[in-house]
């Protein structure tokens, strides 16, 4: 494993921390992921894309990551009320909506788009769904650890008697009394709380609830906050080492998971907790009801009112990642022209690596060295992505001169710029061009209509040394050129 | 909806018979997918690609499909059982093997090569271990109708008892007499079950196994068989329309599922049972121990001492669906390039489609017409696709010939062949030679390396129209050509 000097920003402290697993080399990180009931937009590419880099970089270092990211597949999508269970139940299983054949859907749209802007895979991606059993568990410890009640077949968290013997509201400094002041108000409509800051373990379904499973309380489904506490708990033990997230999640998901495991295990979940920012449209919150709501397919392929124009999924990726996390980042189309113009300079790196010819077995030199101590620096720097890739336009520059022959670099210097492309273009902040291979094929057609009316050309002049010579060289890269009446076509073999 | 006299070979009737589903528009489908402990190899292929012709051909005649495929990720890994249940509590969670990891891993790469070989993602995917409460309760209601017993907090399926009221063994054509004598001898190691044909339904968990949870009888895990009725049952309901996967699953695993379903819900599972035959390589049995396995990512690569070359995952898809699903397929190297060939031919035929120009408006010709005819003949009898194959070869013949202007064809001709080649080369079979998109990118440098040589010769020969031309044209396909000291580079902008 790599010495380093990592610190994170821990959202519990609020302080740049060194960062110390707890079990080193092993790291578990759990983050919550998306809700699978709609398309991913920009806000999800950035969490997704933020822990992907915590990830890389914990593995460059040299850890042995467990990376579990769930899938919130409990969702809570209704009948028709009036039909009422008993209608329902006589009806074939099939003519009714299935909440798994949606959750499906979007978790296989959620993977490929993800996949497009070079989001590794977690560990594990557990469901909601599949974990009802453990959340009952946690359900059943937290009501004889005493901190919950049954109120009707549903299970409420005791807020006011957990306060008592742990601190809630640690993680996004709220204190309970001021939550009962704002939230009194509500109190009329949630007759089965005792307090209006409790919230539900466990929830019995109303006969409209298509999702429900049988419990000691009654047929029902679990509530909003138990699943990470469960899965983490099953996936990583607890404490573990990072639990991530969007910054609105700390309250009252986070909240409550802490205050979930205090009450179940008797233990914090984990060390550190880590939080990105939001993204904003022109300055603007984003929102469905503020109709500047953009989902990455529409991103990807430019048709949505707001946008001037498509964006490959690396260039959202690298948009993302000129940020801090810890920012908010806002969206607009000449930013992402900016981020499209920056991702193609440092991408054009490796294509000049290739060009530059490497002079003398001098030694490294100081600019290359220190360049190098600066990326980690970067990085060990609580993830500072665009601190990084500032770093990598200067190597950018370095490598361009000696390219083009205005510099020179020895083969020490050579290989140190092909390593650090390597390591940190690639590797750490996962950015490459293959996202764009989808369009090779039709470049390759462009190319080859010019080709052939060259040829034709040559043809037509009767250079057939030209011509036969074009035809030979295709045959050695796979391309077959038939001559027809109407001039030539090809095929690849 | 088109009209169809689709018939299918149901095995539980060894008959083809008519297929009526039970609420068309709805089908609903169930087929037993992977075990995620391994990488998948031909036989999870061809069930796969099997499976994914009868979702492709239903839809495509209108059918409204629920397609559910499991993933058995329910493994029995066990701990070194020396260590006892005391120690590994003690270890951090981090330490151990976390079969989910193991498990997601291989459903990864599971995804990734059936998408690869244009196998379309199922409806739902759902999770053994996703779904231990649903098993929890089909064991329940199993023991309430009285054909199960518990011994030691497992609990067994009376298949005698059962036997009494069904017949066990219809869909596999064993009397369970047979079985008796057959399976005596192993009555000594198995001495909880009252009976040696009795099969688990929940088996409490040793101190090794890993994979535990909590029931009604002990900490423990579901037997093999429970899984696909209690997540059938969940998703479609009972009976539904069609049950599939290998036929080696014929036995003891299907007819346990009809087994428990007509214990618990007093019905049978389905209407139609279709199961694919296996796999031979060189006419022998494939398996591990007689080292002749190959799994996909070899035949994808290559690699591996049986093969002469690498196959592309579209020829390994054109190669099983060379032959009907119930006959058994043999696989040589042989055989693959054949098929590599064939493959290639039809689909040469959409650049020939594009070539064909139709002249005057004439009618459908006849020839054309009884191919239609005969296209859908084929796949309505029980998804004939060699059949089917074969009379595409037929339209291959004459869009050649229209191509190269050896034959005449009409507007409307040309339509037909277009939505031939459409609906059953591309809709019904799945077959595209996208899969070899990835190698655009490396016969895309072949070609301009060509180009850029072509360009300097003209340079050379002072022919600066012929190379301002290359340039310029490249320009409008988006490559910019970069004039050096070392000749020219390109780059895609």
């Amino acid at each position: 494993m790599k010495t380093n000097n990592l610190c994170i920003t821990n959202t519990l402290t609020r302080k740049k921390e060194a960062f110390e697993p707890l079990h080193a080399p092993l790291v578990g990180m759990y983050v919550c992921g998306p809700t699978v009931y709609g398309d991913p937009h920009l806000g999800h590419a950035r969490s997704a894309v933020t822990f992907d880099i915590l990830f890389r970089y914990l593995k460059h270092l040299g850890y042995k990551v467990r990376y579990i990211r769930n899938i919130t597949d409990v969702g809570h999508l209704e009948h028709d009320a009036d039909e009422g269970e008993d209608k329902i139940a006589k009806k074939a299983r099939l003519e009714q909506l299935e909440p798994m054949e949606v959750a499906q859907y979007y978790t296989n749209r959620y993977h490929a788009f993800m996949d497009r802007m070079g989001v590794l895979r977690p560990s594990i991606e557990p469901l909601a769904s599949g974990h009802i059993l453990e959340q009952i568990e946690l359900v059943k410890r937290i009501l004889e650890a005493g901190f919950a009640y049954e109120v009707n077949g549903s299970v409420y968290f005791d807020v006011p008697k957990y306060n008592a013997s742990y601190p809630y509201g640690k993680l996004s400094g709220r204190v309970l009394d001021e939550l009962l002041a704002t939230t009194r108000e509500n109190l009329a409509s949630q007759d089965e709380k005792h307090n209006p800051a409790d919230f539900a373990l466990w929830k019995k379904a109303m006969p409209e609830h298509i999702m429900r499973w049988p419990s000691p309380w009654s047929e029902g489904f679990p509530g909003w906050h138990t699943e990470c506490t469960a899965m983490s708990h099953k996936y990583l033990g607890q404490p573990f080492d990072i639990h991530g997230g969007g910054m609105d999640l700390m309250f009252p998901h986070h909240e409550a998971e802490i205050a979930q495991s205090c009450a179940a295990y008797g233990q914090e979940p984990c060390r550190y907790w880590v939080h990105n920012n939001m993204i904003t449209i022109n300055g603007k919150k984003m929102g469905k009801s503020l109709g500047n709501f953009i989902t990455l397919e529409e991103f990807f392929s430019g048709k949505h009112a707001a946008l001037t124009q498509a964006y490959d999924p690396m260039t959202i990726r690298f948009f993302i990642l000129q940020a801090h996390y810890r920012s908010t980042l806002d969206f607009s189309n000449e930013a992402l022209q900016s981020a499209e113009k920056g991702l193609q300079r440092l991408l054009q790196m490796k294509p000049a690596l290739e060009r530059v010819k490497a002079s003398g077995n001098g030694s490294l030199s100081p600019a290359l060295q220190q360049l190098s101590v600066d990326c980690y620096a970067a990085m060990d720097d609580d993830f500072n992505t665009p601190v990084l890739i500032a770093h990598l336009f200067d190597l950018a520059k370095m490598v361009n001169s000696a390219a083009d022959n205005k510099a020179v670099f020895s083969e020490e210097d050579l290989a140190m710029a092909r390593k650090l492309y390597q390591d940190f273009v690639e590797e750490v902040l996962g950015l490459s061009s293959s996202a764009s291979e989808g369009k090779s094929q039709e470049v390759l057609e462009g190319v080859m209509d010019i080709l052939l009316e060259i040829r034709a050309q040559a043809k037509s002049k009767k250079d057939f040394a030209t011509s036969d010579l074009i035809r030979d060289k295709l045959k050695t890269v796979g391309i077959a050129v038939m001559d027809g009446k109407d001039g030539a076509s090809w095929k690849q073999e």
